[in-house]
């Protein structure tokens, strides 16, 4: 998509060097637009846990390129299967509820695992990572095709009027790698003229929504407004939301969604509005294994500064401002989940399914 | 209550000069401690617009010293009638959604309609001020003595393990003149020697929550943390929370709660979860004139850019950072309504009732 009317990716493999990954160096944006060279796994570690990139597919992505650099890394044949294991091990542990990180690095392992040389090992683990970014950019455009008959749909009983559309988080295309999930359907719906607007949640405590689904939206020239993640409910209340749609970063078996913390909030409110919730998603983000999100799916905790500072553009660079009493504490879990029962539809791939684990099996095929 | 261990209200008159009324200059808190001098009632006006004071009771009561001080500054007894309508229609425009403004002003424009000289309405305003702070400090007092058994309750069935109690917004002692609403039961909790904790929700867009929750919990010792406000479904859905405890700016006469915008959305949670959802508040909130809150009260619209900057300490001074890109636009409304069917009880200055009509209308006599 596009920045400053010239079209990125959010990863790619440097021209003319392939040793070295370059990716959007996302913590600058919407203020500064900078990309970064990552030439080791733990460059990929590091941008991943310190969400230089973040979102589901996207660090599935560069996982898989995390393990490509590692084994570029391994200079001797000896113990390159216990090698391999640390930087697998290594690269999960960075995102833990990541399910498309652990996919990622496990589908590396396993290509892999059956070839002699390390410079077999090495020439795999590059294709399969290749291969997966395209098939990422592939299932985005797919959910985009699949999601956009419900805009469309909601635009002809709206008589043309703007259609009303609300996210939370980024599960846009700086969250995957080109088009996005949630927003797959939005741009697509965008090109074909269908008018629309786009409620943006600032999503604290990290604004990913503000910083950067605002960002994406505003470089494609698609109308939006920010709202403070307090907004939508009443915003539901008052008849100005059409549909939500948000993106997962884990979802069980059985439909419930872990994403972004306050989605569940979201969710509840639309239920109480008869607003339509759907779900986004590639079919990688689904943990067959777990069969209840809502007892199962482990929760990240991050670091309570995230709560206690906020960062933004203080006129001159981005800064930190102290937001709470310096000696009260703060707590901060990254996700929460949303019951199956709350959402209308998930959007994949392979075409839009009710949220139970009959549907979903379906697609498993 | 305790500003650094010294007894504090949020607005009194001046020691030796009953011509001026002093306030907590609530704008610098948590990091500075400062007072202001109100002189006029365009200093009132103001205080109560740029929210150098906020909350239900305190606005009102400010609002009743704006009308004494507007009388004081009428320097002929020519016109005065029209004069006072003007002062009062000028006060009532600096918050439209809070009634207790509404309230106080008309209450003094009531007592002081039959006085004849200006001399003595004067006088009658002063007084009816004055009778009127107390009044509000004995309801925040009542308020803490109907609510204090629903947390001994929940003490006594968790064998006097923590009671985690969460709230949303200041709708403390800040908020009021002393004790506060919400915080009222649960200062006295825990001057009763009752195991409590509070999740501070940070109350975006204005951070009224880290701000000035967190603040003066932290002064009274009561332990807390602060969430961002997308955490507190997560926490129902972990069982971390007991009860929510809210105040209200505007109640219908059917129980409908216009509070801080965010409320709906955690009564929703509390209500998917079983978990008891309570509305502090002075019975002056009640606006018996409107029978249908979620159509009726009108919804106050603030300033964008306190969703497009956040405001905090930047480790000198208050300043504030651009969180979403500058071209981008943003919507900020002050308040939701959160439904009567998810409010467990009201509590009030004359005992806790079920937010319904008739329940209401009981303690209305």
């Amino acid at each position: 998509m596009r920045i400053n009317n010239k079209n990125y990716q959010t990863i790619w493999v440097k021209d003319k060097d392939p040793k070295t990954i370059q990716i959007i160096d996302q913590r600058f944006l919407p203020f500064e637009f900078k990309t970064a060279d990552l030439k080791t796994h733990k460059d990929v570690f590091i941008a991943i846990k310190d969400m230089w990139l973040r979102g589901a597919p996207l660090i599935g992505v560069a996982g898989a390129y995390g393990m490509y650099l590692g084994l570029l890394e391994i200079n001797s044949e000896k113990n390159v299967q216990k090698e391999i294991s640390k930087i697998a091990s290594y690269l999960k542990s960075a995102r833990p509820t990541a399910v498309n990180l652990q996919f990622a690095v496990d589908l590396v392992t396993d290509q892999i695992k059956n070839k002699k040389s390390l410079e077999e090992k090495v020439k795999t683990a590059f294709n399969t990572a290749n291969k997966l970014r395209n098939k990422e950019i592939e299932n985005c455009q797919k959910i985009g095709e699949y999601g956009f008959p419900i805009i469309e749909k909601l635009s002809k009983a709206k008589k043309g009027e703007t259609v009303n559309i609300l996210t939370h988080c980024n599960a846009g295309w700086l969250a995957c790698i080109d088009y996005g999930t949630a927003t797959a359907p939005i741009y697509l719906a965008h090109q074909t003229g269908i008018k629309l607007h786009v409620w943006v949640d600032e999503t604290r405590p990290r604004n990913q929504g503000s910083r950067l689904t605002a960002f994406e939206l505003g470089q494609e020239g698609i109308p939006h407004t920010v709202i403070a993640d307090n907004t939508g409910g009443l915003l539901m209340q008052k008849g100005m939301v059409d549909m939500v749609i948000v993106g997962s970063d884990r979802t069980s078996a059985n439909g419930d969604v872990a994403n972004k913390i306050g989605t569940y909030l979201k969710a509840l409110a639309a239920h109480d509005n008869n607003i339509p919730f759907y779900v986004a998603l590639p079919l990688s983000t689904i943990d067959w294994n777990i069969e209840n999100g809502v007892t199962q799916i482990p929760i990240e905790k991050r670091d309570e500064n995230e709560v206690k500072y906020v960062e933004g553009w203080d006129g001159k660079k981005i800064s930190q401002v102290l937001v709470m009493p310096e000696n009260s504490s703060a707590l901060n879990y990254g996700f929460d989940i949303t019951p199956a029962k709350y959402v209308t539809a998930l959007i994949t791939e392979k075409g839009v399914c009710k949220a139970t684990k009959k549907e979903l099996a379906k697609l498993k095929k």
